[in-house]
């Protein structure tokens, strides 16, 4: 008898409630029952996003709402800021390409996080810049970016933040109206404790002003269409009814938690599992860590993609390994949506079995001790 | 007590094995298990395709499949053929208009199937025609086209033919080897018995010729990626894994059925709605009926919406009513997806009582009546 332990940076653990609402017999999407439950899971997300703003969802993966982020607010001569520090930040410029939008990239090495000096400059450069394209969370890296700061530059200039917070939104503060951020997209299987297919957005005044004015293709994505039905709990598309109802329970929980109070719990996990990683002797691979993820720099002698397997088939845990260059290089924990502390020991006990078993020389316990401080210092704190 | 019953043309009601699989707990987009299941949901789909051709699949409604049959085939320069004959070919043309494609349509009166010799005569007046997109069941209407004659004109011209299958599927034969189409999309709400969220897209080798001409700008809907990743059990974005699992519970009753018997049985449950319907002296709207919906066009004296509304009261069931223009004048009784002979009896007896109530002069039992007569012939025959 194993269990199965999910510590990936989406999809994350699902709510039992909100597993059980999805085996519920479907309900139409246009009966009143629906309509009541998209306004009620569109309120609620404005909590989440920390906005007064409108929120809108889609039936997508996140990358939908990213690809539709540029799509609906663009035009085909823009020029546009795109800050790559991994996988997906390069995914903004991917996209802004795919559309014939011409980017200036900030290449930031993977595991640090972007300079804002370094995009004022360049905001100085190039007056025209429509946008700027950046990430709350790199999930490839584990990296939390300072939105706050590059907000504090686009805000006052006649130019868009966009930030995917795909993996970031509901663990790492994002304040959305505070900061003056323009338009926010994220998913439902990170910080959201939902399955994948559901992606949601929200844009302030300025944002919809450019929408007004944009040009390039766009039809399933429409942020419009999207945000006008949705307003009467309504849809252009059949959306994914049994998502949605998994979405709103775990909106329910976030929402009795208050947000404030899930953004300090991800803050303590992470804290913890940080603690636990420098306890164990290994480097933490993001320069500025985020709430979401830990990610962890493996020595060379290590296997990262053997260890993790040798996780899951022996202890049934999943972690999330690295992408495209930092395949094999780092082992990535998360601690994101339906976790708590007695998960995040899981998580590093299980992490220093495995090490020791293939050979590595940790002092077994330490992992869990550093974590178990940190969990006491935050109670008694 | 009252049960809820759904006769609506998707979201159509789902199996209880596939709504229990959605409760289990979540399984990373990575795991070899996943892996495993999008092979094999993507195998089982060739059968419901009836098709040698690779299957593709995208997080999204029907509609993003509608789009990227359109921006994955199509380049900016291109003219196509648009079946115009309701809401849903009306959507091929609006699409291929987001995206800056010209469009020759073919409108048809709403309620009846194209005449493909009017197809011809435009295929010959415009050679260079790229694509022509057509419906299989005009869902709004209830029609069935005629695909496997357009396909006789378009396999020995240089026109691809790209089939809408969304509700028909699983429920209208649709040859697409045998007949020689060139794309067909579909997606999981409708006879595919899932939760909506998934959509399905298969292409033979003319059509992926056309992909890679193409020019138009496409990412998320990028059909090469979703192709070549799910040939390796991958995808290219979080997919909705938890509707993977549901749509493998309902392939596997498809393909345990046989796809050849899926339809028959729709076609039987068709054909005894359509019976019970003449019986009790209403017409049909359709002139051509598809399988999957039957649409009942209603006197002018009764008020199809406050219909539905005492219907779902009154009765707990759901039938759909008339979309745009036929907005209150029909009713869509749907018998797709996971629905039985029993269910249809449901459906017809509950409409009988519902239409007396609103003071119709109906024969009673007449409907139910001769919709056990069609069953019985079928047992005997």
């Amino acid at each position: 008898m194993k269990k199965k332990w999910l510590f990936t940076p989406g999809p994350t653990p699902i709510p039992p409630e909100a597993l059980l609402a999805m085996a519920q017999p479907i309900d139409y999407h246009r009966s009143e029952d629906t309509v009541a439950l998209i306004k009620d899971v569109l309120e609620k997300l404005k909590h989440v996003f920390q906005t007064e703003n409108d929120v809108l969802f889609l039936t997508s993966s996140g990358t939908g709402a990213m690809e539709g982020a540029v799509a609906n607010l663009l035009s085909r001569e823009d020029k546009v800021i795109v800050v790559r520090s991994g996988k997906f930040g390069e995914r903004w410029g991917e996209i802004c390409t795919a559309f014939g939008v011409e980017i200036i990239p900030i290449d930031v090495k993977w595991g640090n996080a972007v300079d804002p000096e370094a995009v004022e400059t360049l905001l100085d450069e190039h007056r025209d810049v429509k946008a700027v394209y950046a990430t709350l969370c790199e999930t490839s890296t584990g990296v939390l970016h300072d939105i706050e700061a590059l907000a504090r530059l686009t805000r006052v200039r006649p130019t868009l933040l966009v930030v995917d917070a795909v993996s970031g939104l509901g663990a790492d503060d994002l304040q959305m109206d505070n900061w003056g951020v323009d338009v926010v997209v994220s998913c439902a299987q990170k910080g959201l404790m939902t399955p994948p297919g559901l992606a949601v957005v929200a844009l302030n005044g300025r944002a919809w002003d450019a929408v007004s004015h944009s040009d390039l293709p766009k039809y399933y994505f429409d942020f419009r269409k999207a945000y006008e039905t949705g307003l009467e709990g309504s849809v252009p598309y059949t959306p994914a009814v049994t998502l949605l109802t998994a979405l709103q329970c775990a909106l329910t929980r976030i929402c009795e938690e208050g947000i404030r109070s899930t953004i300090a719990r991800h803050s303590r996990l992470a804290e913890a599992t940080r603690s636990a990683v420098k306890a164990l002797g290994f480097t933490l691979f993001a320069v500025s860590p985020a709430n979401t993820v830990t990610s962890i720099q493996l020595p060379e002698e290590i296997d990262g993609k053997a260890f993790l397997k040798l996780m899951l088939d022996k202890y049934g845990i999943t972690y999330a390994g690295g992408q495209s260059q930092l395949s094999g290089k780092i082992v990535r924990i998360a601690h994101l949506g339906w976790i708590d502390e007695s998960d995040v020991i899981v998580a590093i006990s299980a992490f220093e079995r495995g090490l020791i078993e293939i050979g590595c020389d940790i002092p077994l316990g330490a992992g869990v001790t550093a974590a178990q401080e940190v969990f006491r210092a935050v109670r008694v704190g």
